[in-house]
């Protein structure tokens, strides 16, 4: 089986991404985590209790006013090791294809990941927090208070990961 | 009290953005709702039952393999038409200046919006889903499976919202 760290495995497929960017992104801090590679990465954020600092730079930190009367936050990030150009991709923990929108895979279009943390401390522009589970160093995207009124659907369901 | 549709109102506080963007995205397709202008928008997604469409681009359609069996979906998307200089704000329908990363404003450095959509039909490119509240024609970045083990917090708590 072909199995290239980065590269692609048997049945995967890639596109030819558009020659221009839409938008831009400002990485507005860094998260700061024990783990150095991606091997040392939990395979998914509820596996560890390690507490992670969010570091926000100094010329977002008066954005954070009232962040610290939230339990919970949305953190937005940048995966920026991953390839953008997958549509169908063979996790290696799962047996059949999946479609790149079907899966939280770093690999996608724009590698923008999503995760719901649990907020320790806030401590100026630095937040401790638990719940992620990226690369030490990884650039932040955007942070969001969690209303469990929209964001929290305790029902929901993945068929194809329930039903594997 | 000043009152400017796209600009400042007082005790607003702006920054001097960088000059250059870190990164890039790609508009992957766009989002069809009912709401032409701001004001029509639902001022947030419980408040309407209205089934929008995301149409996802053809290129990336092979990514949506297994995207039929989730319940219910992560969309982020782009809300191009938002200053991104803000780092207090004072919403509308809130009395108090607020940072941005304690908001759902799409006033924010990286305009990135993520909504938790319920499923109705996927229909090959085109999903139809309820849970949005954005403008029509509002550029699509990615979608993602919700996972409630992970995705769903019901006791999360926003204090300044519910003390208020």
């Amino acid at each position: 089986m072909a199995e290239d760290l980065y590269g692609i495995r048997d049945g995967e497929v890639a596109i030819e991404l558009p020659d221009a960017f839409d938008a831009g992104l400002y990485f507005i801090g860094r998260i700061h985590t024990p783990w150095k590679t991606r091997d040392e990465c939990p395979k998914n954020a509820r596996e560890s209790e390690a507490v992670c600092t969010i570091e926000v730079d100094p010329r977002y930190a008066g954005a954070l006013k009232g962040v610290e009367t939230c339990s919970h936050l949305l953190v937005l990030y940048w995966m920026d090791r991953a390839r953008r150009d997958l549509v169908l991709q063979s996790p290696r923990h799962y047996q059949e294809h999946r479609g790149t929108f079907a899966l939280r895979s770093p690999v996608r279009p724009n590698p923008i990941a999503a995760s719901v943390v649990r907020l320790v401390k806030a401590d100026g522009p630095r937040l401790s927090v638990v719940g992620l589970d990226c690369l030490d160093g990884t650039p932040l995207l955007d942070l969001k208070p969690y209303f469990a009124s929209t964001d929290a659907v305790p029902d929901a369901v993945v068929g194809w990961h329930t039903n594997r």
